[in-house]
């Protein structure tokens, strides 16, 4: 049996491993996204003040055979939700995801974490400019079309996204309500 | 500036993110195959003894934007080659690729590492069956029809490969030459 100093030391060893593991398998895998979905008033309810409802994720996908390791990410980070995507297609697998959708999960875990151990490819940047949406959607930039041209500007160049020159001309075009002149 | 205990900490640190980086990359990003090239006697040289030639690789793929990554591999490995597959189409990068395709290379730096660090998704299934080939061809099991009927077995059941039974057909067809009834 090893010293109490040891299995300090191997514990420390591991999570040192896990930590560099998690970033490794983000920048292959991972996922950050900022998404906009038209929300405009309705007959049984007012719509978004811009119109849009934006959303953002950190996703992570992987077939069943390592669904394993997505609740290993849940229990790393002490957040998000595992779903299973069901084929009826030809694929081999169902694909698992593991998703952080909810705001304060992604500012109090994950922004943090990429912060202290930043990822090593081009990812970097698409995590960079996640940070910066969330930040401004956090200060409620995106209730206002101003705020809301601003974020799809940035979200745009993630991804390898398509623009989105539609979506920003619309928002353009938009007469802006009387909330939003503040 | 910290003392020399310190930066020794920091460093033994930094040297364990990294290694855990390395395997979540490459359950992220890597593959490892063994592929076969139908070479059978030509009129200015002798072909190989079971008419294939059996070839192994461990590949990272990354587009041109997170190729510092690649080098990175490189470097922690001390193996292998970085090549370049210029797109001419509509994708937006051009593609890099880490390969590590040279026998000795695999069996001392990449093997081993895979082995004292475990891959944590399925990947690490088609790893074990990867090192299994290698190290059948190492013994020269390839040389022969039986083995490599073997070889393509285990290659056929990774990376969701299609099966290769007619490969497989043509090597059990195959009248097997003198130096293949040892």
């Amino acid at each position: 049996m090893g010293s109490d100093n040891l299995d300090g030391a191997d514990n420390q060893q591991e999570r040192l491993i896990t930590t560099g593991w998690v970033v490794g398998f983000v920048d292959g895998e991972g996922c950050f996204s900022i998404g906009f979905v038209r929300q405009p008033d309705r007959h049984d309810r007012r719509g978004y003040r811009a119109g849009y409802q934006v959303f953002h994720r950190f996703v992570v996908t992987q077939g069943e055979r390592s669904a394993a390791c997505l609740r290993e990410l849940q229990k790393f980070f002490g957040a998000g939700r595992i779903y299973v995507n069901r084929r009826h297609d030809n694929h081999k697998e169902d694909l698992h995801q593991f998703i952080v959708g909810r705001r304060d999960e992604l500012l109090e875990q994950i922004v943090p974490f990429f912060r202290a151990y930043p990822l090593r490819t081009s990812k970097r940047d698409d995590f960079e400019k996640f940070a910066t949406c969330l930040a401004m959607i956090s200060a409620g930039d995106h209730l206002r079309v101003r705020g809301l041209i601003e974020i799809a500007e940035i979200a745009q160049t993630m991804n390898h996204r398509k623009p989105r020159q539609e979506l920003i001309r619309i928002l353009r075009d938009h007469t802006p309500d009387i909330r939003d002149t503040g």
